[in-house]
Parts: C-alpha cells; structure tokens; sequence
C-alpha cells in the first residue's frame, strides 16, 4: 500500500479528482454560476489529535464529520441549498493512500447525503493530519445570525444534547456502559452521534415551512457545535439580550442518567450540531408541532449578559472546549 | 508577550476580529450579496517548513504571500473583482500572540491592495503552523482555463521568471551574489519578488481592454505558480494539444546569469505568480504593445502531448516542487 510521499503530489492529485465531477478538478479554481441568492460561506479546520483520532475516528467518518460540521454551520445560517466545498488536506509524507482514500470517501458519502460537491482544494505534507473545509451554499428566505435574537423570544433547541460527547466518551472507555446504567440503544445513538453526526436542514427546512403568515422573517440562531450553553450565550451577547433557561427543560437524550457530570456533558459537551434558536413565541409553538424532538428550552430577555437558569443561578461558563487548551 | 494558549481561543478571536469589518466575525458564516456574476473559488495551504520558513520569511511576509498565492489563482482564472478570503490558522499552543497578529498584519497589507476582506475562518492548535485560504471573487467576461488554448494560439506570459526562486536562494545563502555577479537591483527585485508577490490583476486588466473586438471571449491561462513549464504543460494537457517554445524567448529577468542552473530556475522555480495564457495571434500582439512585459514564448500546436522547444527537444519535465517529497 502506497504512502502520499511515494506516490507523489501528481498522482495523489488525480486519484483525488475521481472524488470530483469530471474536470471539476483540473483548474486550480471553481467556478460557480451566477445565482440570485445571497452566498453563504464557512470555514472549518479539523486537526487530528485535537478533532479527530485513529483511536474513536476511522478515516471515513474523519471526512463525514468534517463535512457535517462545516455543513452544519450552513443549516444554522439558513442555507437551503448547498454548492459545495473545498478541501485543504495535510498530511505527513508517510501517511497511506488508503486513509486519504478514506477521508474522502467520508467527504463523498456525506455531499451525496446533504448535498453539494467536492468544487476544488489544495494538498500539502506537514506534520499533522487535517482538514480545512470551506463550504459554499445559498441563503433561503431567512438568514439566522446570533444577533438576531429579540426580547420575548422563546429559546428552541432541535433536539436532545450530549450524545456526541458521550459517544467519545464510550469510545475513549472513559465511561463504563454498565455501571452508568446506559441502555444499548442510547449507547449505540450516541456512538453514530460522535462519528456520523448529522447537519439539522431537516428542522432549517420544517422551520421555514410552519412560520406563521403574519411574522417576518426574522429570528437568532447558530448551531450546538460548541455546546448547548455557549450556543446560548453566544446569541445573547451578539442580540445584547438576556436569558432565563429552564432547568426542568434541560434537553436530555432518553434514557440520560442523572448526575452533575451528565448535565454538564447535555449543557457543554459540544458537537451535537443542533439547531439552537430564538423564536416568536407563536413560530416556535407551531414549530414544536412540526419537529416533535425540538425543545423549548427557555426565553430571551431585555437584561444584556443577565443569562440565568429559572432559579436565579448563572448559567456555566462556556463549554472550557478551548482547541488551544484541550485535545480529544 | 503571551502565547496562544495563554490567550485561550475566545481571546484569540476577539483578537483577530479586528483584521476584518465590524461584526464580520461574529457569526460562524459569511454572506454575501447575491451578484450577476459568476463566483470563482479557489484554497491554498501554506505550511511552515514547506511553502514558508522563518528563516527566509517574516510573519507578515508569510501573510502576504497566503493571500497573494490565492489571489493570483482567481487572477489568472478571470476574476475582476475579490470578494474575500476565509483563513484557516493551525498552530501550535505556545505559538506567541505577535506571530499570529504579523500573518494577519501581512494578510490585511495584501487584502488592502488587491481589493476584498477577512470574510471568516477558523483557529485551531496543531503541530504545525500552517494557513488554509479559501478566496472567493467575481469573474470578469473571460474565464480563463486550462482547457481553453486552441492549436495556432500564441503562449504568452505576464513578465519575466526565476525571481522568486533566485530570492529564496539569496535568503538561504543558497547563492553567493559576488561569484554569480548579481546586480543590487537584481537580488532586491529577487527578494521583494519572493517575500511579496504581486498576483496580476493588473495584467488580467490589460488583457481584457486589448481584446480585438472581432474575437470572442476565449483564451488558455494558467498562473505560473508552480514554474513556467508546468503551466504550460498544464495548459497542453487540458486542452489536448502540444507547444512548440522558443529557446530565444525564454524569460529571464534583466541581468539574469547564464548557464544551466540558472535556466532551470527560471523555467522551473515556481512561485512567480505570473500570468501564462494561450491567446490568438491578435490578441496576443495587443497584449505585448499594452503591456511591455509581457513575453511572446512560442505556439499552440495540434500534436497532443508533443511539448517541445523550437530545436525539437523535449520540455523538462515538470518543476520537481512536490509537497510531499520538498521542503522550503
């Protein structure tokens, strides 16, 4: 089995171009028609080590999830359509054919599931293992940003939080499935959760079906990437607006043990890639008809940085996920 | 002075915020205004000991040449028009803060003079310092392509080659100007040319006023980034067919050395950022009398893969500047 360094950079190239549409590759640029739409653009970088690890990610599900979150940030800025992406891919010269083949095989799995294409990219040695993607799509009826958020409006969530941080946890054996009581089906979620997880344009697409006539199009949102919480936060520092959660209302997987540890793994363990947004009341009722897993979590207030649970304490500190700080 | 991990990622971003408009950064996605014109995409990796060095290349220079290497890609695609880049960093925890805000510096200087913004991107640690570009711009009314040269066209350059790779050697000590009888305006047009190159929009700009009126929008082009006889070999293999170049017409910079080594370089040392097109003879005499630097280098023939020079010897082969076997 062939390393990158033996193959050299020419024929990596083609082999990577048989991931692309035919000639897709053979310009060091893309090009996209014109569109009537406002462009939507997003950048992630995955490094191995800190993102991913041979340990609890094999190559494909490297690609997948790196698709996901970069694609995730696009659901949770209203994107309707996807155009694509681009990949920067580093790796060490003696890194194997067969994992790149791997990571894009991930890559293709996850555009054929949610749209778009491989449009182009760049490789290099180095070091380290990673991913740079870009992702390129078009803006639908409503741009969600994190300064969108208002007084009154109802704070909603598109689904139940911790499992990815949980499966890593599974994964890495730092938790021990008996002794937490942990059924096989939350196991087996939370497991597909951490390495396959999944863009919300699904719950995008159902919120912008049940808006009701007389609301505009205006709401807050971003997604879970870095935790329930911060995600909160976040929306409340861009809108200068408070908030009151409700502790009853913690969005807990079925079957999610009770405990200090657990909340904080539902609140901050990061990665879910949830929608998490402020809505008028009216949308975000006729929303939880649409999306049954949806959440009603709590209410955005007028006190700017007051970001409290229903009992007057304040809302943790965010996710401590610091890429600078901390590994997976 | 504080490293990156003493910072911690939040500080950090709220640091390289200030590179970009007001507000830019706050949301995890960029948008842009829908636009009549097509949208061309391109991304780079440049990685510490690989595209740039500490000892050849200061943090804003390192800056400068991520942007100038992205933007000379949408330049020599048609692009008239930058929107912005994304920019990916990696680098490692003790990574100290005044490196980071050089690259940025030196991005920004870039950004200033060749038109668009920091649209977005993504920070995260990692073993190896390293910058992921994605640019996005506007195409013009010529897409140029590789697969757009045509037998009968003439190959035609931008400006003169080797300056960039004669720079890197200076700043290794890899030359000694006094045996090789460098003139002082050569080495600083060398080392200028290396630490901050000049994508050539300017040159693109000339092409598109001097079309004859009575051609249409087609013509071949590439950038020279990976050495003159790469592109053109590049352009060749596209568009199925050969290139007759002139041994006359190679070329080198003014006071430029004789003898092999030196040729090689300027065929073959990549990195001049150079516009290589294929253009009908019309069009290509316009371009040479609007643009005085630019160089007429032979012709567009039928025979496919027959790329030769005027004395029926073989092109060498491409530059040998594999990124999986090289290093800077």
């Amino acid at each position: 089995m062939s390393t990158l360094a033996e193959l050299g950079e020419a024929e990596l190239l083609q082999r990577l171009a048989l991931f692309a549409p035919p000639g897709q590759l053979e310009d060091d640029t893309a090009c996209l028609a014109p569109d009537p739409r406002s462009l939507i653009v997003n950048t992630d970088v995955l490094v191995d080590g800190i993102h991913f690890s041979d340990n609890t990610t094999s190559a494909g599900d490297a690609g997948w999830r790196a698709v996901a979150a970069n694609l995730s940030d696009l659901a949770a800025s209203g994107v309707t359509s996807v155009d694509g992406i681009t990949v920067g891919l580093v790796a060490p010269g003696d890194t194997r054919w067969d994992w790149v083949e791997g990571v894009y095989g991930g890559i293709s799995s996850a555009l054929n599931q949610f749209g778009g294409v491989l449009l182009g990219g760049d490789c290099s040695a180095g070091t380290n293992r990673l991913l740079a993607i870009t992702a390129l799509g078009r803006l639908g009826p409503l741009q969600l940003l994190r300064s969108g958020a208002e007084p009154g409006d109802v704070v909603v969530t598109s689904g139940a939080h911790g499992l990815s941080r949980l499966g890593l946890a599974l994964l890495r054996q730092e938790v021990d499935p008996a002794s937490a009581a942990l059924n096989k089906a939350l196991q087996a979620r939370a497991i597909q959760q951490h390495r396959r997880p999944v863009p919300r344009f699904d719950a995008l697409n159902s919120l912008l079906r049940c808006k009701p006539a007389n609301l505009p199009w205006r709401a807050g949102g971003t997604d879970s990437s870095d935790g329930l919480i911060a995600a909160v936060q976040g929306l409340c520092k861009a809108s200068g607006c408070g908030v009151v959660l409700q502790q009853s209302e913690i969005p807990r997987p079925n079957g999610w043990p009770q405990g200090k540890r657990w909340d904080h793994w539902c609140l901050s363990g990061g990665e879910d890639f949830e929608l998490v947004l402020t809505l008028p009341p009216a949308w975000a009722k006729a929303w939880q008809i649409a999306m049954p897993g949806s959440h009603c979590l709590g209410r955005i207030t007028e006190e700017a940085d007051q970001m409290i649970w229903s009992d007057g304490s304040t809302l943790a500190g965010s996710s401590g996920f610091d890429h600078f700080q901390t590994g997976t």
